[in-house]
């Protein structure tokens, strides 16, 4: 059945995906004489860069995220639909979500990445956390403090161990400042919390497979961020693949195994694209567009962000599944479409990189740009200023700013709260 | 089995509930030379009568929770365990848990109040909504939500008000909180989210089955109360009787239907007591308490706030169910535990009545207090006032008075997230 969307007579614009690319799009198209559909399975925009500081503690879920309805307020040729998006008929221009049918005259795949647990079975990777959007981020939460408050009930040191224990799968940025914010954690708040607990029998293990932590980032930042991390008391693991794990014990490449209760992957993302466009369009998992990040062998349908996999001489891999990357492309579909709609000429992409930077705890951080490097509490407080910059919202930023003041001044993270929603009897669904 | 507490010698004093009653007591006795050991189903201390605003988008969950183990940090006899109470064996003077049974010298029972449905069998009261707890608050914030979303989604016009309809069931401070701030959000709010829906169709209820909201107060703040409500467009009825009510539709007492997808009940609250205890200590669901708030039939055993039914010529059916009462109740048994072992002579309960206040959205309430009498726009900054300095932890004093203020220029709630921890698949439990 036919999605009920208001008929406006204009060209439909349709966005899947209410992420950094995707808001970008409808930001830009909002004077243009044509009719905007954003949808996302969220009816809110995450910044996810943050998503490990309510993981563990240091924000609350409604300080990263933004109603996207509030958002579409200022676009006033959008609407917004809260929908998951199935597959793609090209040939009649369709998408199919599960809340029906949509017609579309541009369609922009804006669908970001989810975890990609390699060649895991469900057994194994259904053992992990993952930490991607901000339902698994509360989850993570809960699920630690819960081991806690377990460890205190057993005898049985080695399991007690075990429920306290806590492994990170892989040194990408999101892997070490969650490694930093957990390593903060052990040291400032969670041994006044858990007096009864020796918190020098908790282990916190990071383990990367490559050579270096932070490999994207210059090799002196990567020793830098290194020597943060095991200043907080980090086990960190080089060349180390995990293999397996069974909820108890995780299994290392030459076969050694850790006892440890929690384990969080984050070593991998893979696109999260939707179904229905021609095989000779996918990478794997990503869309291979051209430079005006259109797909390839398709009309009309552009991809961004980490969905997209622009593969050039610069990117062969297709460029980072980066914020900045979806925020440019996002602003060059939008341009394009307008310059088409009055026919001038559309633009290539050209990615400008901005640099990356990554905190590891209490002010420590690294960061890299245009060539310049740098580390420790400068680059922390840059780190700050460029996150509560880029939030969306004045509100959520006043909020993280404060949030972040008063966890500064009193070494704490207040909200160590396990609620799990579901567990009552009123849910009607 | 034995839970595993450190033994220290020293008399137990096990306190069954986290809520206002439950930490008063941890806190009077933080200089005793006893052991505490606190119990609450949650590791967090919910401020109830803030819980409507999460239900709301007002506020954050997390500024109204406040971690139980960062309060035990404050009281070095004292610690924390996370468990569900089942019964009391007197005999022995334990008590089992679903985490292991512990012996007690002195238990204090504060175990609080839920949802009272009267007669309504389970397939009645399970369609609707009640908002005793966190989860409870924010599962209606995402059901309203949800079903906003839906509304959009129909073509069958009579199914649309019905997703958009929200009927609350009883007339007390908190049926009285809530609609003013559904009311409230309707008019400020929701049309700016929703432009597509006629807010002109939407109806919210407000039924009372005496003939006058806030019955605990004077008739003159009841009055004003109601023109209050009236005033955002609450249609209220009063003398009304809900009978029935089937997912889709209310039945109230002289038959008449009202088509409604939301029906909150605060109509009523019952005592949450333990197992165990004699029947002859019990008034249905409250535990029957002498002057001093032991129970009768029992030694060593206190009961205090909801839970508690101390019945005398001025309060025939017991104390009113409210945080004044459970906080004096709290200080009088840590006072007389502290006498008893002193030798000193105990005393008996004087509740000291500081009166009653209710808040009707915006610039609006009404209170009294020792025959004082106000209402309007001051009684709104005295609410305020109260609530925020009443609340637990510094970091939740700023934060809901920051976020308050910021909800009061922009006349907006920002926190319209539809939040399902459960819809991920890494649940490990």
């Amino acid at each position: 059945m036919d999605l009920k969307i208001p008929s406006t007579g204009k060209k439909r614009v349709v966005i899947i995906g209410g992420g950094f690319g995707g808001i970008e799009v409808a930001k830009k198209l909002k004077n243009l004489d044509v009719q905007i559909v954003l949808l996302d399975k969220h009816n809110y925009h995450c910044f996810q860069p943050l998503l490990y500081q309510v993981a563990t503690g240091g924000l609350e879920p409604g300080s990263i995220a933004y109603p996207l309805r509030k958002f579409m307020q200022d676009i006033p040729n959008g609407l917004f639909r809260m929908a998951e998006v199935r597959h793609v008929d090209t040939a009649i221009q369709k998408i199919h979500t599960d809340i029906g049918d949509l017609h579309y005259d541009h369609l922009i795949i804006a669908t970001g990445s989810t975890t990609n647990f390699f060649k895991f079975p469900d057994e194994v990777s259904d053992k992990m956390m993952q930490m991607k959007d901000i339902p698994q981020a509360l989850n993570l939460r809960s699920f630690i403090l819960e081991n806690f408050e377990e460890a205190l009930l057993t005898y049985d040191e080695e399991k007690k161990e075990e429920l306290i224990n806590i492994s990170i799968v892989g040194g990408g940025p999101t892997g070490v400042e969650l490694a930093g914010a957990l390593g903060e954690m052990r040291k400032n708040i969670l041994p006044k919390d858990y007096p009864e607990i020796d918190f020098r029998r908790m282990q916190i293990h990071l383990f990367e497979s490559s050579d270096r932590i932070l490999s994207a980032m210059h090799i002196d930042n990567s020793s830098k961020a290194l020597k943060y991390v095991k200043d907080f008391g980090v086990n960190v693991w080089l060349n180390t693949m995990v293999t397996d794990y069974n909820g108890d014990e995780l299994t290392i490449a030459d076969g050694k195994k850790i006892k440890c209760g929690t384990v969080i992957w984050t070593a991998g993302v893979k696109g999260n694209p939707i179904g229905g466009l021609a095989d000779a369009a996918m990478a794997g998992n990503r869309i291979l567009v051209d430079e005006y990040c259109q797909v390839l062998h398709h009309n009309n349908i552009y991809a961004i962000g980490d969905v997209a996999a622009m593969i050039n001489e610069q990117f062969p891999k297709g460029h980072p599944m980066v914020a900045p990357v979806a925020i440019q492309q996002g602003d060059l579909v939008a341009k394009n479409i307008i310059a088409s709609i009055k026919n001038k000429e559309i633009k290539s992409f050209k990615y400008f990189d901005k640099g990356a930077m990554a905190t590891v705890g209490r002010n420590k951080a690294v960061m890299e740009a245009k060539g310049m490097r740098m580390g420790g509490f400068i680059a922390w407080l840059a780190w700050l200023f460029v996150h509560v910059m880029t939030l969306i919202g004045f509100r959520n930023k006043i909020t993280v700013t404060l949030g972040w003041l008063y966890n500064y001044i009193t070494y704490d993270r207040t909200l160590r709260l396990i609620i799990r929603p579901f567990k009552n009897n009123n849910e009607k669904q």
